[in-house]
């Protein structure tokens, strides 16, 4: 059981008559050209409908069990992702119900967008394994079908027409930079891109708290990952399917992987630089180039698949926190004062004067050693950058303050609170 | 003094000599669309280069400038914003210096950015207006030219190539709603659809904070604004050009405004559904769509202009913060406790049970009325969504400890304390 270019080259067909699985941009990033040294253009696979590459693969696989000789008029899957999204969007274009069980610890994000693409959501247990279990005894009942997020050749030739696409978009393609989680996807671009007799360089990117992939091709067959940790959800997996194992083996050239500090870094390159919200799975192949973990050459024209964006906006919002801290721009202040009225005030205005806003101030007693009469102000701002808080520091120092930053993850904060920590 | 249309084809014929400076996609929003009832498409302006449509009229301006009969080696502006990083942009690529005027209070970053394009940035007073001065001043210098942010028929012609561009890529646009600041893009835009002979319906945009156009409309001339005050720093410009004024006049067939709220739940929009970060002032165009401010037909073909993404991070998570606030994603509870040890460890469990991630943690000791041996734990957390939120209070509840909600501004909430305002 393998996946040929004929196959991927159906999905293709499949997918024609889906106005809404569109080609999706690839726009050119001469920033990050720059940086890597190479020419460098961004695939915009976020952009795909339900915000991600999964609705190719799910939706040329449930025309394939609905038009073909299995009788299904429903189908069921186990995620809590985009695949979830992929299998909805697809079986209710196609006119069949689709039920997706999904761990009870699921984003309430991801429930109600999977609900919007038409399927029934069932929550089932504390773990994807429980869901799992759940959704394949579903799949038992008659005219009920089950759909896998990778292992399985339908889905992968449908994950292909996106190398289709993109040989067609890029025919100079030299360097494909794919994100890999179960498989799916890389597996159907180097379906494509070998069946096409391109001789492009397939790399494949894993986060290194989900890197199954460098362990299985090490150990000559599929290793699985028990507890796998990292930022980017859509790619921790666990294992690779022995389907999309083979593939890999046989036709990428490379695996690395990159760290969830050189993810969490890319997404808010990405967001800042490209304006394009993505996931951590996807920014995991920017990451790669950004890393030095993928050497290129300066006339080499290079794509990594930027291919989901479904990212939660708490997640985001801790990943621009970091950044406004490593920044200097969001930073906590101790002030020692004589505890009397008006101190606040004069504190307030010279922050004030350097465009700095105060976003929480809390008057503490109890630090120990502190003098009675005296009180600390821990002062949490954000500022322009570093100069503006040099500036105001000096100048709460000419007022007679004594005034220290609160080093984050409380080293040299001994008073026992818990700002440091609470930058959200 | 006007511009024409021949004057908007010689800009592009210049622009055409600079690769950085690119035909931006335009992308289908179906979500939108259904939203709406009509054909929405997105022209993704804030792609281009330095993140926003400036460099086209600075490059038309800076390129007339220099190879004309002004003998000019040096442009100067006055702008803490995207006009900075146009002229900045467009003075290197000409191989003239460049240099821009800022208030103090400008955002590090945009100063950086500014400085990146190859300017030199001087800091000057603490409003736009003492910089604009310190700019013209610097204009009367040898060899020196002042570029204006629209007040400018270069900068109108150059403005408008993205009108042409815009024709060329919709041929069938029915609707066009343009973000007004000074009215240069509006103003370009207008004269190129007008001037192609398009019966383009054009529909400019202001945030209410900064309306001067319907003012200058009823009054048949430009009416200033003093005090501009939106979070779309873009378009607060407080006034339009004689100029502009006059196109606007003739051309443009109706100006709607959005208030602060619409634009920062259209800026959020955009970021999760369209995947794109967009400045306010680039949000105003969709906002006047989803608030009704402008009636579509379901045939019609609108395109918002999105017309810059360069906002900056800290004004980002605000948006996102409100956000979770708004879907009681991000909580703040207050829980009456005996004040002994081991009770926080109980309540963590609980959050825990519901994937609820707890942010800050406190203990209150001087909430009016407590009762002695009685404490106060004020616990702030991200929840999935209000499914876990009633779960976790229903539990603490069964648990037996008295929670309540503390309500955001302070309401409800007598103890002072300033936990319900630091959502930061």
């Amino acid at each position: 059981m393998t996946v040929t270019l004929a196959d991927v080259e159906a999905a293709r067909e499949r997918l024609a008559a889906v106005p809404q699985i569109e080609e999706t941009p690839v726009v050119e990033s001469g920033t990050l050209g720059e940086t890597v040294g190479a020419d460098v253009r961004l695939k915009f696979e976020h952009l795909q409908k339900t915000g991600s590459f999964k609705p190719r693969g799910a939706y040329n696989t449930v025309a394939k069990r609905v038009c073909g000789d299995r009788e299904v008029d429903r189908v069921v899957a186990a995620s809590a992702g985009n695949h979830a999204q992929g299998v909805a969007f697809a079986a209710t274009e196609l006119g069949v119900d689709s039920l997706i069980v999904m761990p009870e610890t699921a984003p309430q994000t991801k429930v109600d967008a999977t609900r919007g693409y038409g399927a029934a959501v069932e929550l089932v247990g504390e773990t994807f394994a429980a869901a799992m279990t759940a959704a394949q005894e579903y799949a038992d009942e008659p005219r009920t079908s089950f759909v896998h997020a990778y292992d399985d050749p339908a889905v992968v030739a449908g994950q292909g027409t996106l190398g289709l696409e993109l040989l067609d978009q890029v025919p100079e393609l030299d360097t494909v930079v794919v994100p890999v989680g179960g498989g799916g996807l890389i597996g159907g671009v180097a379906t494509a891109l070998r069946g096409r007799g391109a001789d492009t360089r397939i790399v494949g990117v894993q986060a290194e708290g989900a890197a199954t992939l460098p362990q299985s091709l090490a150990a000559g067959h599929p290793v699985d990952d028990d507890d796998p940790d990292t930022i980017a959800d859509g790619i921790a997996t666990g294992n690779v399917a022995s389907l999309t194992y083979e593939i890999v083996a046989e036709h990428v050239d490379r695996v690395v992987t990159v760290s969830d500090t050189e993810i969490a870094s890319a997404t808010l390159w990405l967001l800042e630089r490209s304006k394009q919200l993505v996931e951590g799975a996807a920014a995991t192949s920017v990451a790669a180039l950004q890393s030095d973990a993928v050497e290129t050459a300066p006339e080499e024209t290079v794509v990594p698949l930027l291919c989901g964006g479904n990212v939660d906006t708490a997640t985001l919002q801790d990943v621009l926190t970091r950044a406004l801290v490593d920044r200097n721009q969001f930073v906590t202040l101790r002030v020692r004062i004589d505890d009397r009225p008006g101190v606040l005030g004069e504190i307030a205005r010279i922050v004030g004067d350097y465009d700095t806003n105060i976003r929480s101030v809390r008057h503490d007693r109890s630090e120990a050693g502190l003098p009675v009469g005296k009180a600390d102000l821990v002062v949490r701002v954000t500022t322009p950058g570093a100069a503006a808080l040099d500036g105001l520091l000096a100048d709460i120092d000419a007022a007679g303050y004594t005034v220290r930053r609160v080093v984050p993850e409380g080293a040299g904060d001994t008073s026992g609170s818990s700002e440091a920590n609470s930058l959200d």
